[in-house]
């Protein structure tokens, strides 16, 4: 499904099989710190048909009832669905669409969009595990009062929940409501929720096919359970993000030569990112469309300052549109005829894989088998699985982001911060009572 | 129109001013590398009203029989237009659609695309100084061929050529099709050439005001004229990165809170990776859209390696959207009633700011009195000004790119570089007779 070509780097596979004992030590640790988070590994396997079957009558009755589908989430909650939704589906088609909200307080952008889902029919996926995540509450808010005022009570049957199952506020109203609810398992964090109902339902309703998804995730799961480095490509991964590291690299720029991939990146980013960046270390996570950016970042990584190294997505591809010879030639582009796109844009990844090199800096590209629901399934999982493993080698938990919440503090110190304790207090109070009554109704009924 | 708010980094306008020797010399140095490309300088203050007139009926006629425009460049013949045309224009909005080709290989894509338009009136305006750039060129062969089939000979009236003036492949057609053709100054880079009819065809065609546009180059031209750091801003800009930088900084994050301005992030990435990414030097330029990248790169910054500052644009803006008490405060917010999501927008920026500084990391954010068009001339020209002297006190030519072009050598290789070799010296030969008859031509008639 995914293969590793080191050509490109000045790192043998033999430097990395000398981790072998550390990799060892790390795996037989029960003690790892974010253990309590390891929900996901299992995860795909252990999904139950029934929630598959439900998930995909929901997506249905979405599309059947809908004109658009509103995903309203931040960070994890949004970003996996997004990628396999963009990497496999057609930007240009526009009979049933996908809009992503809940990231952004610009006030043109949120009118803009109010104004553009006034005049159709559509449905809100909100997610949110606590319900209370400042940005995707907030727009939440203004889509459900534009629900409300366009269909009335029938507004319920149009908002679709995917929260904790037993707290936050957003799990109290969907009770409350009776809207459609999905839960996100305790044991996983946003960042690692693509095969939970976060990611499927979304990917459901773009008429991708989440259990070929969940194949791809089952059949990583078990080729990366092998304890050894040369058969292991998800330890190969993280050990050449490793030795960078410690050999002085500061920068991993992960690149793609499709725009569709341009999610991909986004979710690579935070998944890296927000795992690693912390107690000072981590490699700065960036990324790059190709050729697009080599008109603009391929100046500096050939020729600038020597901080990054290169890890590039290969999506193995049979070509089918072909280069015309014309007459006049007036592009001096006649050497191409007779040959596809994709061939001449894989010949450009080598090409520039070989020229960065040269320019010293490490290229490691991975080859994956096939773009479509099984090979992305595959991908997302061995690259969590290398992040948690590359987490680990650097000392960190995998699974925390404490750094996240400090802006949020200073945001409530400038705004009133005494009025939101007072108000916390109050709520605190509020759900104690509630969830104190949904546990005894549990046992009454 | 600007304003630099250094109240979240630990440089003082003291340690600044410290530099104006330095920047006298480089202001006053008449053999700096690349001064023959200074001519973006001066561009905005000398252009002629007919070509604005001109640039405007184009646009008319584009919209008026069309509803598409797609815009065929990569790099700098882009970025700029979609830069300005994405800040101030609906997204959500369909009746007429700019869309970009010219970037990609990816077949999916451009199949998507080509299967998109045929069935759209559409106009293309294909921007490339030398008409041979590989992705443009390739893109450009399968748009005249669909417009050629669709239309016929009036393909040529929905075809717009932007190109150099005296020589290359696209200016040889465009003479031999008659097509209707602008110019790219010959003593300006495209990374520069945002106010050239590069930039303004597609930004006039998007409905925006060009004449506002160049006024805000023209004023940022008259006020960076400065010689004092103390009044010029541009100079302050390029001193915090060129301080950063020596302080053994790696990488410049460049944050706007609004997705309208992703593509000016892209922009700017450009303008300083290949402007500074010479000689082994230069900062790794990044970028983020904020708060939805506080959700992935957030708990990097503010806990992760030490690596980076980062540089916030903040634009000015009165709040009319307001947030609504509601009953029951599901989600905790209803502390934030009767604000508007402008100033929760606003007070996420400074309590970002301050708590990234307290994590170590510098902030300097630049105010931007007004998201129009004339504010964002005036932003564009202030960064190119900050660019070019943050290039020259690194030491290096801001206006080359010697980097980007050894990707392309290596592809040839792989591509039958004999094959191209011989058609290479073919159309020299070829356009040296072409543009000798050019010139007899000019003169006799």
């Amino acid at each position: 499904m995914i293969n590793i070509d080191f050509n490109y780097c000045n790192l043998k596979i033999a430097d990395i099989l000398k981790y072998q004992e550390k990799i060892n030590k790390i795996e037989n640790n029960e003690d790892l710190p974010g253990k309590e988070y390891s929900g996901w590994l299992d995860y795909p396997g252990s999904i139950s048909k029934e929630l598959i079957v439900d998930i995909n009558k929901t997506a249905k009755k979405i599309v059947s009832n809908n004109e658009v589908l509103v995903v309203c989430g931040i960070g994890g909650s949004y970003l996996g669905a997004k990628t396999v939704i963009d990497a496999l589906t057609n930007n240009f088609k526009s009979e049933f669409k996908i809009i992503y909200l809940g990231t952004s307080l610009s006030e043109d952008e949120i009118i803009e969009a109010l104004d553009y889902l006034k005049d159709k029919d559509f449905a809100v996926n909100v997610i949110s595990k606590s319900g209370t995540t400042l940005e995707t509450a907030l727009i939440f808010r203004f889509l459900k009062n534009l629900l409300e005022k366009k269909y009335g009570a029938e507004a319920r049957s149009r908002i679709i929940v995917t929260t904790d199952e037993f707290s936050g506020g957003l799990r109290e109203l969907s009770i409350e409501k009776e809207y459609k609810t999905y839960f996100i398992p305790s044991d996983i964090g946003g960042r690692y929720s693509v095969f939970t109902p976060v990611g499927l339902l979304p990917i459901a309703a773009s008429g991708l096919d989440i259990d070929e998804f969940i194949k791809g995730a089952r059949l990583a799961s078990k080729d990366l359970k092998e304890v050894s480095i040369e058969k292991n490509l998800a330890y190969q991964y993280a050990l050449y993000r490793y030795i960078n590291y410690i050999n002085g690299k500061s920068v991993e720029l992960f690149v793609n030569y499709n725009p569709k991939l341009e999610s991909l990146n986004e979710w690579w980013k935070q998944l890296f990112g927000e795992s690693e960046g912390k107690n000072g270390k981590g490699l700065f996570p960036a990324s790059s469309i190709f050729p697009k950016d080599l008109h603009s970042l391929g100046q500096f990584i050939q020729d600038g300052s020597k901080i990054l190294f290169e890890t590039i997505i290969s999506f193995n591809k049979p070509g089918n549109l072909m280069v015309e010879k014309i007459g006049n030639n007036f592009d001096g582009l006649n050497y191409l005829s007779s040959k596809s796109v994709s061939e001449i844009n894989k010949n450009i990844k080598i090409g520039t894989a070989k020229a960065h090199f040269k320019g010293s800096v490490n290229n490691l590209i991975i080859e994956v088998d096939k773009r479509d629901e099984k090979g992305l399934g595959y991908l997302l999982y061995f690259l969590m699985k290398s992040c948690v493993i590359s987490s680990y080698l650097l000392g960190v938990n995998p699974f925390d982001q404490p750094g996240v919440e400090l802006y949020k503090k200073e945001v409530f110190e400038i705004m009133n911060k005494k009025q939101w304790d007072n108000q916390r207090y109050i709520e605190h109070l509020h759900k104690k009572i509630f969830f104190h009554w949904l546990s005894i109704s549990k046992v009454l009924y």
